[in-house]
């Protein structure tokens, strides 16, 4: 093997992403619900020996429910219940900083943490809807800077809380104490957001904190992820976007006083796959042909801020798009998409079908050997440390990367063979964080125990 | 069996209920955060065919951490990791209406009872300790009225969002629409302390609501409970106050319109024991000589508001007390406290003993044969549908329940052979509510779909 190995994050989403593979005729259409769902995956995944599995999330319902399924399953609560069906693949869930409490969500991540012995991931998101705005006593979306702001603090807070333990304060002796409460800490947190007086009441978690991840792409995303995320799910479309984004988020980190090789990027990828060019063409057709026009062309609208119908199809986009300044919500999206459209010529149309598979996320169609291709191409250049895999319909698409696409990864020594770590941050090649109240502790001079 | 048979539910705390239970030989203290043991526990229940198993909480770190084990695994991700190491026991948790929103909260008891296939209940409580508000935010515990204001909307909505969704909203038509919208509602909530616009993001749980538990004894808590509890976990010492209590909460409910048999009545028991009397006896006494007399005046003084020292231990207890209306929190904790002390002439040191042992509920050390009779007895003298099982050590407490009680129980035809229903109502012979939009819709004469 080379020094360098890749790193694979398996997300999880319903029958697929593929907004039309719930319509396929292998596929269950209340699988978004149903927990042996998400445990077969996350078994599939392990065997692959991916780093992570991942579920993304929005405290609301989407627009959308008429046209396909759109309700989920709280994440962190599946997570809990894929920890004790799985043993050693990585757990990475989404919560959202501007609509839970940095006590509550800090405490349910360290639990998990505990629960799957150190497998545990935060995608931390600041929602971007006006429908999870109403459902928590907002009349409209707070600010993006706003949200940020928030989610900075709530970052804070929440690490604070995890150090709020220090390693082995918990002595358990029978004889004498449970606790030595010289290591265990108020943080004392006032801030502008938040007032939390802790300590937590589990112990430090057994990764010391669960692995931060990020995903937005905004300015403010951006720097979120610069400053603590430890992976980072992307979307770009093209080598050169995908290198250009890579090295600006590296050095965004190494500026933050950061050593680049502790935030890991990875790209996500729809992989369709067939044994053939032909036959990963012909998936790709099949799952086309089962798209609604009418509604994509309505979400579509909705992420521009302009009113596509259908005499708009095949045509170019108009040019009187509001800039992305001028919109509140999912700012790296709408840019991605106006680019795209531009670089590649697209009608409407074709818009439509390049986002039905993926949102935005780079399709690859191809035969196995096709793909190892492209993702050793991108690993190599700069492009990604490792692939977030989306497969387009779930779980034959995961179950045909891991058969076929992963031991090629192997063969050219770019992907692990086997677990040789336990924790999720071992996997991701990350160490532990210091505990910042030792680090203190020790600075003053105190022995705390 | 006659028509009328118990219910149990087994409160999984810890290694036990009594307080000094982690130092015995025996114990592992580390296993309040190790998911195995309360694995261990749920399997052993269910072994039992009790109707349930509870997970207390407190989102905050209890003062003593320092005298026992006080960190606790966040419970609702520990009932996810349950229901699939389960397969017909329900899953019970405290979950606050004071620091949490009702979005998140209904949607993950929403999710965990998806993926338990209808075992999942939610203990309402509003938390009555200052730590607890130090971490969210509050300077002070807000009142107790305004504590259970909140609390009665915080139910309100919960329920309207289950309802959010009408049974089999969800099509799954895949020519057609994956869900029916004219059956999918907003809740539009603008109340005194939450605005939530609604639906759900998750489907109608499967037993519609999530059976609804409720703990708090004060005047507030029985109105709360009347109103909406369907399980209720009690301490009653003796059989006149559970008759008093169950006769009481039984004819509240009948006044808010309620039937009676729809909310069951639990008092909590602590089970010592042995096959011979004397062994029982051993046992009480080898887990009070494990108590640390210190802090457990401390306790004791906290919860009394009057300071109590070494010197009080055997003396009563003085008899300026602050009165139950003088004290913010835990009321009813207070007068149970004080009621027992006056009634059996207690000293401050029996106090400690008695309530080392499951905090004031009632303790019963015997053979199989003396508790199975006391519970009978109980149960037959209208004090109790059933008992909250508390064993003093875990899990051996519980095997012994498990495997000498519940079969003497079962042969006087007092409690099941077996399961009969799937969901956690139907273990405590409950119906599944009726949906309030379903009912609306036909009121108003309109079909929906």
């Amino acid at each position: 093997m080379t020094e360098r190995t890749m790193h694979l994050n398996a997300f999880l989403m319903n029958v697929g992403h593929h907004e039309a593979a719930w319509r396929l005729p292998q596929s269950d259409p209340a699988a978004n619900e149903d927990i042996r769902h998400y445990i077969e995956l996350a078994r599939i995944a392990e065997r692959g020996t991916f780093d992570s599995v991942f579920l993304a999330d929005s405290p609301a319902l989407r627009t959308d429910v008429g046209q396909r399924p759109a309700t989920q399953l709280e994440p962190t609560v599946v997570l809990a219940a894929l920890a004790v069906a799985t043993e050693r693949i990585g757990l990475v869930a989404t919560a959202s900083t501007s609509y839970n409490e940095p006590y509550n969500l800090a405490r349910r991540f360290a639990s998990l943490d505990h629960i799957s012995g150190g497998r545990a991931g935060w995608n931390i998101v600041t929602n971007a809807t006006a429908e999870a705005a109403h459902n928590f006593g907002y009349d409209e979306l707070p600010s993006h800077s706003e949200r940020y702001r928030r989610a900075e603090e709530f970052v804070e807070v929440s690490q604070r809380l995890w150090d709020s333990w220090e390693d082995s304060a918990e002595l358990g002796e029978k004889s004498g104490a449970w606790a030595d409460t010289d290591r265990v800490h108020e943080i004392d947190h006032r801030g502008e957001h938040f007032a939390v007086r802790g300590p937590l009441n589990v112990t430090r978690p057994p990764q010391g904190h669960p692995l931060l991840v990020q995903a937005g792409s905004s300015e403010d995303g951006k720097n979120l992820a610069a400053a603590h995320a430890e992976a980072v799910f992307t979307a770009q479309q093209t080598l050169d976007e995908g290198k250009a984004f890579y090295a600006d988020l590296k050095d965004r980190a190494l500026r933050l006083g950061r050593d680049p090789e502790t935030i890991k990027i990875l790209p996500g990828i729809v992989p369709v796959i067939g044994d053939t060019e032909q036959e990963a063409a012909r998936r790709e057709v099949e799952l086309a042909e089962h798209v609604v026009h009418g509604y994509a062309l309505q979400r579509l609208s909705d992420t521009l801020g302009v009113l596509l119908t259908d005499s708009d199809l095949d045509r170019p986009l108009p040019k009187d798009l509001p800039g992305e300044d001028g919109i509140e919500t999912a700012k790296s999206r709408y840019t991605l998409i106006v680019d795209m459209a531009r670089r590649d010529n697209l009608t409407v149309r074709q818009i439509i079908h390049r986002l039905s598979g993926g949102r935005g996320h780079r399709t690859i169609a191809g035969t196995p050997e096709q793909i190892a291709e492209t993702l050793q191409h991108w690993f190599t250049s700069g492009a990604a440390d490792g692939f977030n895999v989306m497969p387009a319909v779930l779980p034959e698409g995961l179950e045909s990367f891991v058969d076929h696409v992963v031991p090629l990864l192997r063969e050219r020594g770019l992907f692990r063979e086997s677990y040789s770590g336990l924790t999720l941050r071992e996997h991701y090649g990350l160490s532990r964080p210091a505990n910042r109240f030792t680090r203190d502790r020790r600075a003053a001079g105190t022995s705390g125990s």
